[in-house]
Formats: C-alpha cells, sequence, structure tokens
C-alpha cells in the first residue's frame, strides 16, 4: 500500500554522520572535537544518540581520494566498512549504510565485506553504491583520468550483478553442521558462479555464507539520467538533493515510474532527499545560527572547490559578482553531473552572486538547509511527505553531536506524536526498518538444482 | 638486547583463531557451535579469554576464495579487517592482526583500511602481508592463474612501499584544528606521494590522517626464500611452521642474518613459530583427545585436499602406501612453495602413509602439534625460546574455544611464574607488546618540507 494514497505509513528517516556537521564551518564552533573525523568515541556518540530516535539508519558518504582541502574543514574520513563495523558494536537496532565505490573496488573483495558487515550486525548493512567521479580519484588507482560517466554506470550495473550473484552463492539452508555424518556444509547448495561480463570474470563462490539480509539494503545517491536508471533498476533506496517542493515531487514520480516501467513495485524504492535542519527556540534564533556558521566560512576554500565543480579556474570567479554566462551544459560535464547541474541551476535560479552561492552551499552543499523551530521543521517534513516528494528523509545536522541530538529530541516526538515515525523498533533487520522483503535467493530457486556445486559428494 | 644472550626477555604469544580451532574435525565435537565461523559472539568470547591471558595478540589468516571443501570444515570466512574491527570493540588491549592480499587488492584502500582500524581501535592493527597463491583465487579476481611467485613477490614489495608512503602522506602534526585562523590542517604538512612504480601509480595522499602506530605492524608468514627475503625486509613479526628445533633454529638464525645484512636490527624482527597444543591433566589424556580429534577426520576430504597441494590427482595416492616417489621439486611449484615443501618432508622424514600424512596435517596443517600437560607444553616453549628457535610462539588451539581457555588458565600462568611472559599490559599498542618502535615519517623528517604539498596556503 503505497503512501501517496494518503495513508499514515511511517516516514523513514536516515542520520547521515559526518565528522563534525555538514556545515563546512562547523568544526570551528567551540563544541566541536578537534579530531572527530578519526574519534571513534564521537561516532559511537552519534550513532547511539541516531539510534535513541529510532531512526532506520546511519549513513557514511565517501570517496577514496582526499576530498577538498584539508585546511577548510576535516577531510580525512576512515574508510566507511570499518568505522560502521565498529558501529554496530555500539548499537543494537540500527541500520548502517556505508558507501563503496564499483569504479574503484573488486565485487569478490567488497561483496565479502558488505556480507561480514551485515553478519557482524545481525543484518543491518546496507551499500550506497556510487561509481567515484574526479580525476583526482583516478589517479590513486593508476588511472590518469576518471573512465566516462557511462562506462562507470556499466561497470556498476555488473559489479551489483556479480555481487547479487556471489551473496547468492551459499544457498540459505547450506550449512548443516551434521555432527554424526562429518558434512559441515551440503557441497550442492554452495556453487560457483561463473561470472563473464564486460568488466569482471569472477568463479564464485563467496567465502562467506549468505548475508542475514539475503543481500545488504541497496542505496544509491546519483540523481544524473545514468543515476536515475540505475536507481530504479537496483535501488531500495534513493539520497537525493532538491533544492525546492516542486523538483522534489518531479524527482519522485520519476524515479517511481522508471522503476514501475522496469516491471519493480515502486514503494520498493523509498526516496528521501536530504534536508539541513538549523533548529532554534524561535525562528529568529535558528537563523542568527545559520547566519553565525555561514560568517565562519573562509571564502578562498570555497571559491576553489566551486572552481573545480565549474570547470572553472578559480581567478574566473568574482566573490561579488554572478557566475559566468558561458558554462557548459550537464552533457559536456564527465565528472558529477548532477552535482555541476545542480549547483548552476541554484545560483541562476536565485541569481545569486558567487559569495552567496558559497554561503548556500556551505551549509548542505546543496541540500536543502531549513532553518526554523522543531515545529517547523516537522512541518516541512511532513508537507514534503504528504505532498509526494518523500518516503523519509536523510538528516545532514549542520553541527554535530548537538544538531543531531536537537532533531531526535525535539523533531522526533512531534513526528511521533503525528503518527508519521515510529516509536519503537519493530523489527531487527535494516530491511525491516525500511519495510523491505528479504530477496529470494536467484541461485538456488529449484531445490537440489546440482550445476555448478563444488566439492566432494560424500556418500 | 637480544634475548640470544640468554636474558628474560618476555617472550610473545599470538592467538590464531579459526572458527572451532585448528584441528579441521573440531567442528564435529559436541561443544563447538554450529556456524561459529560466521558467529561474532563467539570470536568476541575467544577476543576476551586472548586478553584476560595478557596475549601480544590475536591473528586471522585469509584468502579471497573458498578455500577447500565446505563439506569438511567450516570454510567461510568473515572478512578480517571487518571482524577485527568488531573485536576492538571488545577489547582494550589485545593486537589484532588481519591477513590481507598484494596480489588482489589496490594498495590506497588497503592502506586506508589499516589505518582506519588502527585509529578505531587506539594503535592496535596489525597486517600480515600475503601474496596468495592458487588459481582458485585468481579465478575471482579475472585471471585464468596465480601470478607467478616472483612476480607475487615484487608486486607485494611495491605494495608494501606504496602502503608506507600513503601513511606518511600526513605529517603527524598536520591536524591543528586551529578554529581562530580557520585552518584545521597545515596543508604543507599534507602530501602528494606521487608514487609511480612497476605495478602501481598512486598519487595520494591518503584520506586518513597518520595511523596511531605511524603504521600498523608488518607481519609476514611465507618461508620459501622469496618470502625470507621479504621477512627480512619488511617483517617485524614473522609466522612460520617449524616441525623440528632444529629447523626451528636453522630458520630463526635465517631470517635474524638476512635482516643483519640488510641493516635492520635482527630484534626488529621477532620469529613466532606455530604450535597446536592439546592439554590434558595427564600426557595420557592429551594423547587420547588428540586421537580422538584425528579419529573424526573424514579421510576423503583430506585425501582431495592433500592431492591439490602435492598438484597430483586423487586417485594417485593411497590411503596405505606412501606418497608417490616421483614429485616435482618446490622450484616447479608456482604456488604455495614453503607448504608444499613442508608437505612432503614431513611424510618423507617419518615414513607416513597417505593416512598418517591426513592425520598430522589435520591437526595443524603442518604446524607443531603437542598434546602433553600443560607443565610438558611450557617447557616445550621455554626449550624452544632458549634454544633461540623463537621469540614467541603462535598458538593455534586445535579446539576453540576450549584449547584456549586452557592454555590460557594453565600454560599462561606457567610461563608467567618463570618470568617468561608479562603477568599486565605495560603499553597500549600492539607495537608496544611486541617491543617496536613506532616508525618515523619518511615523507616529513625535514620540518617544513614543501614539495607535492596540497591545498590553500593560506595568508
Amino acid at each position: 500500500m503505497s503512501r501517496t494514497t494518503g495513508g499514515r505509513e511511517p516516514l523513514h528517516l536516515n542520520a547521515f554522520l559526518m565528522s563534525t556537521g555538514h556545515h563546512e564551518a562547523s568544526w570551528r564552533l567551540p563544541e566541536s572535537p578537534a579530531e572527530a573525523n578519526a574519534d571513534i568515541e564521537h561516532y559511537k556518540n552519534l550513532a547511539r544518540i541516531a539510534e535513541r530516535g529510532k531512526l532506520d539508519s546511519l549513513f557514511l558518504a565517501d570517496s577514496p581520494v582526499l576530498m577538498g582541502d584539508p585546511g577548510r574543514r576535516p577531510a580525512a574520513k576512515l574508510e566507511p566498512t570499518v568505522l560502521l563495523t565498529a558501529l554496530a558494536g555500539a548499537t543494537r537496532h540500527i541500520g548502517l549504510i556505508a558507501t563503496a565505490s564499483t569504479s574503484y573496488n573488486e565485487p569478490y573483495n567488497l561483496a565479502r565485506r558488505f556480507a561480514s558487515l551485515d553478519h557482524v550486525s545481525g543484518g543491518r548493512a546496507g551499500w550506497n553504491i556510487v561509481t567515484t567521479a574526479g580525476a583526482d580519484a583516478a589517479r590513486n588507482f593508476g588511472l590518469d583520468d576518471t573512465p566516462l560517466h557511462r562506462v562507470r554506470y556499466r561497470r556498476a550495473a555488473e559489479f551489483v550483478e556479480v555481487s547479487t550473484k556471489l551473496w547468492d552463492s551459499w544457498a540459505d539452508d547450506a550449512v548443516v553442521a551434521d555432527k554424526e555424518r562429518g558434512v559441515h556444509a551440503l557441497t550442492e547448495r554452495v556453487r560457483r558462479i561463473d561470472h563473464v561480463g564486460e568488466f569482471f570474470r569472477v568463479e564464485g563462490p563467496l567465502n562467506v555464507q549468505r548475508p542475514p539480509q539475503g543481500y545488504p539494503l541497496l542505496v544509491q545517491a546519483g540523481s544524473s539520467e545514468d543515476g536515475k536508471d540505475f536507481a530504479a533498476r537496483y535501488a531500495e533506496a534513493v539520497f537525493t538533493a532538491q533544492q525546492t517542493l516542486e523538483e522534489g515531487i518531479a524527482f519522485y514520480k520519476d524515479v517511481k515510474q522508471r522503476a514501475r516501467l522496469l516491471g519493480r513495485d515502486p514503494d520498493g524504492v523509498k526516496i528521501l532527499p536530504g534536508i539541513v535542519p538549523v533548529i532554534g527556540d524561535t525562528e529568529t534564533e535558528a537563523l542568527e545560527l545559520d547566519a553565525e556558521l555561514d560568517r565562519l566560512i573562509v571564502p578562498e576554500y570555497a571559491k576553489r572547490q566551486l572552481a573545480q565543480t565549474l570547470k572553472l579556474a578559480p581567478e574566473a570567479l568574482d566573490l561579488d559578482a554572478e557566475l559566468p554566462a558561458d558554462l557548459p551544459g550537464e552533457d559536456e560535464i564527465e565528472g558529477a553531473k548532477s552535482r555541476y547541474t545542480l549547483v548552476v541551476e541554484l545560483a541562476r535560479r536565485d541569481r545569486l552572486t558567487v559569495r552567496q552561492l558559497i554561503g548556500r552551499l556551505g551549509g548542505g552543499r546543496g541540500h536543502r538547509t531549513f532553518a526554523g523551530t522543531a515545529e517547523q521543521v516537522a512541518d516541512t517534513i511532513e508537507h514534503w511527505y504528504d505532498s509526494g516528494a518523500a518516503d523519509g528523509f536523510n538528516i545532514m545536522p549542520a553541527v554535530l553531536p548537538s544538531g543531531l541530538e536537537v532533531f531526535v529530541d525535539r523533531v522526533v516526538p512531534i513526528l511521533q506524536e503525528r503518527g508519521l515515525f515510529r516509536t519503537e523498533y519493530t523489527g531487527s533487520t535494516l530491511r525491516a526498518h525500511y519495510g523491505l522483503p528479504r530477496p529470494a535467493n536467484r541461485l538456488f530457486d529449484t531445490v537440489g538444482s546440482a550445476e555448478g556445486h563444488i566439492g566432494v559428494a560424500l556418500a
């Protein structure tokens, strides 16, 4: 039953964790720990706050490269599967979504790590599948430049196919541990995958038994045309940046429709726009906090990054003028297409100077910053939800931990009162939180299928 | 101060964890949990027992392939960096050594994972560097067969060079978090590595700041000529299989001498032979337990694996005859050379039938099984230590957790009484436990060196 019918299915909330917060200047506040980005106790605290709020999941963005200027903000990041494994031990219920690149990993290794995280966490792993734009990342892996956008997405699709086959290479009933007969796993219930494709040849089977969730939750966050096609085909949750309600509704309809055309149940793809809540006791107080953060931005850093996104030299940007008129179209960009378009459209629509644009991007990097009271934030969430722009929200607090604490302690109770959000966890897995089924095993749908099975058949 | 001078420096003890134990039939005992290999509570229990015994470290072997027949024994394995991250949260002192392959990983990704584990664990990470033999592993990564032994070792050496450069790409003092000036890290203290070699081009810098230990402890376990050369150059601890005291002394001298010839302090390379202790109240009870385990071996499985190691068809082996006479020499083997030689020499030396050889290998896969009382095991350890065959031991209990519990509760106190082993942890890092120094940063030995630095220099 889709919530677009007007019913009151609970919405979904994800906590997007990032060192001292999503505002680039958040680390300069007195409250912020100096080395939050490598401080496991800081992250454990965040995870426990989110779990106290009964949130569906935690999420870590990632790229295998030092992103941006390390002078500007905490730029180093612990590897997400490692950090989320550590957080699994500090929590009991909340889901754990790690970003990992299909361009710079091998399917066997990555499928195994996610299977391991799913086992260790009792079925709480999710994978945000990214193709990783940018020549700087490519140069950490022996390449001169990023592979073409379409090629990256073709590789991503094959990567997911291989991964799901590997997770399916053990039937759910493979391990019998028959001590009497001396048979640990039924060899006919473990099989090679013998994958041969454009990018990968992988024999299998995986060396980890099938994950508790079957597959980790599959998440996607690119909003280009290729990205939306990919989401419609594979994603079960989509993180997206939408600045206006109208754009949010259009995106929501677009992805659901693409999924429908591929024969999928559109309810099986949850859409979660990002929101950067800046919460005060009054709206004025919230706006003041937001302005204080913007005043802490160092413009030299931000201008340089904006120039990179726009493929310009930093000198081509004037802090007190609008963007140059002759920018390339999205189709000429081989990097992060949807990011590029979002920035350009935001600047053009609101006729922002570079300095103003930097302020807008500094808070949520293009996600919707909303400064107001807890009631106002809850109203916005409800309005977007009821308008068919969202199945839930990706919560990106400007400052951590305080912004997450305020959200959990003040906004969540309002959503619970309105019947929009759970008051207790009712399931034990990430899939259960999102109301998504455990996938069937595609390699063992017929019981006793012995093709490609491995090992010795004992008498 | 070498312990070969007769002094009583403490010895080192590592707990080699493996599902239900190192004896292949251990899972068939009534006490063994059915799915121990994916059971995080089982592993947390093992880690806590080892820490109760004040052991230096835990260790997990690994290969990115399903090893052996999943019918025979628990063959699936959680990925070690994930599993050890989970164990970091369940312990406070003990070191955590994960095996990872240089043939089937990218240095940027792996260096980052180990740096992350070192941060998360407060300086307790170790990396057992392996090159991964075997065509079956190769076929999970798009190759038809394993790369040549020498090529694998050349790649391993370059992999370690790249990894250490990446760990050095942040000076220890790079992060200043100067909130007043708005400078998080000093950009001139973070730099590219611009590595260009035979196997890798990696620009850097790493996106994780320098690990608490500088580098994770570097461990190695191959005993071929290439393996010993590699150990002498890079390893700080060596796990090795030695069947007799004489062989153990020869190996110990050989590796220390190779290290000396390379200008290294031989005390900086700790040698830890494996021992499979089977402990009883009396020697008779211990031997009976050992025999009981051997009776539980299913010979069909073991014969098939032995045939694989020897590059023979299973039919070429007769359970009640010795090995065939015309086996190839080690130089003709491209796989696990030292493993091959160990098995052949063991069989020839003791004139074992295939059935007897299977029994010997079933316990410790070529490591020294020692059945006796706790006192006898302690005597053996002391004798090997005093004879210059070991700086410590890699403890491989035949059955887990019971074998580790008995070792910790009965053998460790004897070693402590004799002044051979610590009674409390005195340091907080894995390097401290092994008495090894924190490596200096090779890229920032001259303060203020700005070559290759990244980011914006603020006025």
